[in-house]
């Protein structure tokens, strides 16, 4: 087991009827001027919105607000944001949404105070030393970006999708999380956050580093737990005890729980960005066209924890053969993903002919020659991954 | 699953070496005037206590140290300890030790403030509304108050042992916690502190919350992982990965990770501890007596989840029996425990001849006619565990 730091600060306000509080947890966190921050139209059209505006004037907060953050988050968003909140003189953003909302939140927070460019951050020039509060009302279980530190967004002009992690920032000071909200979500988008978080915990689970049982375990047991409920919410989308088992799982996934003192390896996650970057497709039904392709290649190359996952999450036979045991991982993972109506080819995913050498230029160019951590991937094995995945 | 409120704020810094760290970490959380807390000679006589200094005095900051707290930590030490803070006008209280040694500062950083009697808290009287800093250098893996707001205090006079919950004010700021520094404990310690976050995870585990899927299976993980690791390290207790694995499991078995969303159970704890209360045994040595009999009363009167854990903790063959499945469970589990060192009835444990009329009076003067969720306890319950402890 490696050296680790685990800091998850973020007060996480779980259940049914819990965006009433908003108002007296933001006062509590210090906020005098919040901004809102929100995407389309379904906050406002359930009524949500409305109902965190009257907790926030109860609370005898004032607010100025930001919609229309999109998918795959953009920096032309960001900076609306960062002009708007020096403006209005802010010091909470209010996340009412899901990871891309979070995420521009985030950028915004970061930037504020920053007097350059907000994008040096995410081109590792500057580090954040300084950022404005995040809350979050969460809305979508699936990139875990109300427990992490992390954000991730799109630059419009040269299509660079690009992460920051800074923890110590960028953490929401809390994060209300009622599963009711995502009752109406389309199952479309359960099932690309079902995977997202999946993807969260074989990132840190993919790994060499010896001596990590309570890391397997852990994320063992959360896999488990959300291939169940993503069952069960398929079948029936209002199931409470699913939905908020679901929720959890996603922030779990990712703030650090999952993953303790294993060396992680991000690889998936930065062959789909550049996927979702270049295609704009949803980030969680790229991811699942990406991993079994990645994990097919892993069968080959290091099949060791594919078929202990094999073993441990879908209960595949224990055998010798390695590679076979993985095999049947990637199958079983597959169907899972066919049964939450998720594509699991480039061809299912609407691009019949990706650009796979300008995939391979842009991921190396972004991330360096080799990529990931498990199996380090040259140029040449980002090509084959792309390949296995059309 | 219930509503709940997360909240584990800790920095908690894992890994060799990482003690070098605290002088460092106690600036960056606002610490002028520092007193140490510790123990019996261990500490000293491994120098790490002298390591500790060392950074203090590295990062300009002075102190003051109170040694000589015991297991099942007193009242008076406490007393004691908030008369010095006052005098050397102290601002963090920084633990060196396990759980005995971080509750009494966790308690004497609640009672500096306060201008009555500490004891107003553990009673009910009063409540924490403001506590001095509490920082953590965990040399015991056990009773995960590194990661908690919980701290348990024994009165001397009327052998009252009650515990506190402040998460707000009294959770660590930051816990250093190096496995190395447990290589040098001996093995009836390392059992007793194995059984002790085991029986932290049962008293979460063991609910009638329905939906609790994520934290069942987080749950069955950690001890999974507890188990394999606690046998390694019988085996050889200077190993690594295996220290390593048992002290993270501790922390998380206390800090809210596991039993999200559930109502607890604290019926075993309480049993304990009278016990430990009446008797001075080690707590840990307790439990390892309490569980089995009151797991034994649960195969016969409530056995759903003692089956379930039995099955997937110990590989129990299914069955429709859940009795038998339950009872293979308490077997299972005594068998560990009896390979670890510990004992199981209250004979082993060294007394022949408990006083069981006067344990049961105190247990239900203490927390009143009912104890625990998962089956309510009446005094007779109560007793029947006592018995089949013997």
């Amino acid at each position: 087991m490696n050296n680790f730091v685990f800091y998850s600060p973020t007060e996480f306000v779980f259940g049914k009827d819990t965006e009433k509080q908003v108002g007296a947890l933001a006062l509590k966190y210090g906020a005098r001027r919040v901004m809102i921050v929100y995407g389309g139209g379904s906050a406002v059209r359930s009524g949500l919105l409305d109902r965190v505006k009257q907790a926030l004037r109860e609370a005898g907060l004032t607010f100025c607000e930001m919609g229309g953050v999109q998918p795959n988050p953009i920096d032309t968003k960001v900076y609306e944001g960062i002009d708007l909140c020096r403006r209005e003189e802010v010091d909470m953003l209010l996340a009412v949404g899901g990871g891309s909302v979070i995420d521009t939140a985030k950028a915004i927070a970061a930037g504020v105070p920053y007097e350059g460019d907000f994008w040096d951050f995410y081109l590792g020039k500057a580090q954040v030393t300084k950022a404005l509060k995040v809350a979050v009302v969460l809305t979508i279980p699936a990139a875990g970006s109300e427990g992490s530190g992390n954000t991730v967004i799109t630059k419009v002009d040269g299509l660079q999708k690009l992460s920051l992690r800074a923890p110590m920032y960028l953490r929401p000071v809390f994060s209300i999380m009622n599963p009711e909200l995502t009752y109406t979500l389309p199952p479309f988008q359960t099932a690309c956050g079902v995977c997202d978080m999946m993807v969260h915990i074989f990132e840190r689970y993919f790994t060499n580093t010896s001596d990590v049982e309570i890391s397997d375990r852990m994320c063992e047991g959360v896999l488990t737990a959300i291939v169940k409920e993503a069952y069960r919410i398929r079948q029936n989308p209002q199931n409470y005890g699913a939905r908020a088992n679901l929720m959890w799982a996603g922030m779990v996934a990712h703030n650090g729980t999952c993953g303790v003192g294993c060396e992680e390896d991000w690889a998936s996650h930065f062959l789909e960005h550049e996927v979702s970057a270049l295609y704009n497709v949803a980030h969680g039904a790229g991811l699942a066209v990406i991993v079994p392709a990645w994990m097919t290649f892993m069968a080959e190359n290091h099949p060791q924890k594919v078929a202990q996952l094999a073993a441990r999450l879908f209960e595949v036979p224990v055998q010798e053969d390695l590679h076979e045991m993985a095999l049947a991982c990637v199958s079983r993972l597959k169907h899972f993903f066919r049964y939450m109506g998720l594509p699991v080819s480039f061809k299912e995913l609407g691009i019949e002919n990706p650009d796979i050498p300008l995939l391979v230029r842009k991921l190396h160019e972004n991330k360096g020659p080799l990529v990931g951590n498990y199996v380090k991937l040259t140029p040449k094995d980002s090509e084959e991954i792309y390949q296995l995945a059309l």
